[in-house]
């Protein structure tokens, strides 16, 4: 039976990246040496990283000013990187915008190394919102946001102006979206979601921000000692790389990411449609807010709940359960997931009402 | 042809490693779904992280009083991870053995943070020894080494005594020699030697010497935070964790660490008693210190150099040539690595004298 996977991440990505990168792990590129076994400095490798680093400039039609880099320890690492390269090391100050889990981890990071000021919040209504009243000054370092929210299935859907440098967690919709991307100074995001297998991060930084905070850094956590090294400082995930290269030369090949937001317009049209027309169902965050990565909604009779779950679960649908801090379900849209995929869902939930 | 692959890391892994890789990037354990698609919450995959930590320390007969982590970022990460960790925040001094590159940059990374005494040191011979001449008093927060040098081919076959915590980075001889592992207190290593793909990096470490810095350290470089959360902190490095998993299972299924050992020992004889004997090479380390796994050594006779070159690669070999620091050649011999692949160079060296 074909599945339909609504997992949050790690997700699904294009069956032609697993096809490739097993492949790869047989034999890479018909050399006898599997994609594992070799250097990752080789000739080999080598054209991988770059062309990764390029396709990511290219996707979202970023010029020389900025630099691309692939990095182990997940987005979490991020927080902590963020603060220690853009945070002055005298009275070092930044604003955080606070919108859910993953903004609260990053609040939290960086308040182990200066000032934070949460210029706002929606925490008191359980970050079902996106808050807009808000402005930022040029007496910060920078500011920080995050673009969607997983849990509560809220996203961004402009972005404020503000007087210092923009720094943005786009983890969960990276490459889902036509967004001006040029209007970010830093972005990052775990690769798991629309850009590959887990186990990378892509950072994408503005060069001219660089160097300024008078801060000595770690230099595995130092953006400028990996721009130096062309993302190679040490040795790379070269697999996670692969995979997410691939990933992004699929995105290509079908029309870049105009083409997937498109795609992903029509998946959340179809969902939401069905919440809002369906009065079994209710979805979480405001409308204005509603995220078009990952849906998250209720069940209002819980009598109802076993025949639901019985029923997606025979149609082949999994991951489609709620964070454990939210509860109820959660499907989430990721570029790869066929219209097909949220259909199966749709035509479920319309056999439960 | 039968490809021998030298290469100094990533290198050779288990041909069943990537078999069973490959078939898990198609389809993982049988339910319908890739390994890099699946949550690392999910049943599939915590069983694997489990099993992951469980048998590193069946294989270095370590009891309940240490803790296993898999963690991104690199063993280079770990030199700020080590200091972060263990040098107290207020005259945190600690004393580190310069025995190579990769030393040297532990130390750099450690000096950020606080005292940094180098015990002993053999740069001035070209790291072409291990330095045995040295105490290390309680005054000390860790003592920090590094078992084996990929770039100069040295190895510590003994460790010293020490009054203070020990430290070991053992990137490039993990599980390749059956040491007393329980001699030491903090172990690290990237893993694309001898335990899986590049991209995730094992740390065990004994719990006891956790917590006693003063230092507020930022999560994802706190072993604590790690330990608490099973490694499981953040989205682990899926894949390469799994292929890690299934080179430690083909470990323990040939005869576990001591089995590796002869292997090891049986191939470094192999070479070495060519080296030696054949008037044409010189190995470049010290006979004393010479590494089981990285064999660096120099061809005399410049004028023979491109018939042995043209030799080795018409039989198939690959990865052999020297860091470009050093130069000359490297043969490494990982736990992967067949005996008779050990043999094809030999012979050409025997064909070119």
């Amino acid at each position: 039976m074909k599945k339909h996977n609504f997992s949050a991440g790690p997700c699904i990505l294009p069956q032609e990246v697993f096809q490739k990168s097993a492949e790869a792990i047989l034999d890479f590129n018909g050399i006898g040496l599997s994609l594992l076994e070799i250097s990752h400095r080789s000739k080999d490798f080598v054209p991988v990283m770059d062309e990764a680093r390029a396709i990511v400039k290219r996707l979202m039609k970023l010029g020389d000013e900025y630099e691309v880099l692939f990095l182990g320890g997940g987005a979490s690492l991020q927080f902590a990187m963020v603060p220690l390269n853009l945070m002055k090391s005298e009275n070092g100050k930044a604003a955080y915008l606070d919108t859910g889990t993953w903004a609260a981890g990053a609040i939290k990071e960086a308040k182990k190394l200066g000032t934070v000021d949460i210029v706002s919040s929606s925490k008191e209504d359980q970050y079902s919102y996106i808050p807009k009243d808000y402005k930022v000054g040029s007496d910060y370092d920078y500011f920080h946001c995050t673009s969607n929210n997983t849990i509560y299935g809220t996203q961004m859907h402009e972005f404020p102006e503000v007087d210092t440098v923009m720094v943005c967690d786009m983890s969960s919709d990276i490459f889902s979206n036509a967004r001006d991307y040029s209007k970010f100074d830093l972005m990052y995001a775990g690769a798991q979601k629309n850009m590959g297998p887990a186990g990378v991060t892509v950072v994408v930084v503005k060069k001219e921000i660089l160097g300024k905070t008078g801060r000595d850094i770690f230099s595995m956590l130092d953006y400028q000692k990996h721009i130096e090294k062309e993302s190679m400082y040490n040795t790379p995930p070269v697999f996670p790389v692969y995979a997410t290269l691939l990933t992004l030369q699929h995105l290509e090949n079908n029309g870049g990411i105009e083409a997937a937001e498109q795609r992903n317009i029509a998946k959340a049209k179809l969902i939401y449609d069905e919440i809002d027309r369906n009065p079994l169902f209710v979805g979480f965050a405001k409308k204005e807010d509603r995220s078009f990565m990952n849906v998250s909604f209720k069940i209002l009779d819980e009598n109802k709940k076993e025949a639901f779950d019985n029923a997606w679960k025979a149609a082949g649908i999994s991951g489609l359960n709620g964070h454990r801090s939210l509860g109820g379900y959660r499907a989430s849209l990721y570029n790869a997931l066929n219209i097909e995929s949220v259909q199966v869902l749709v035509d479920v939930m319309k056999s439960i009402s």
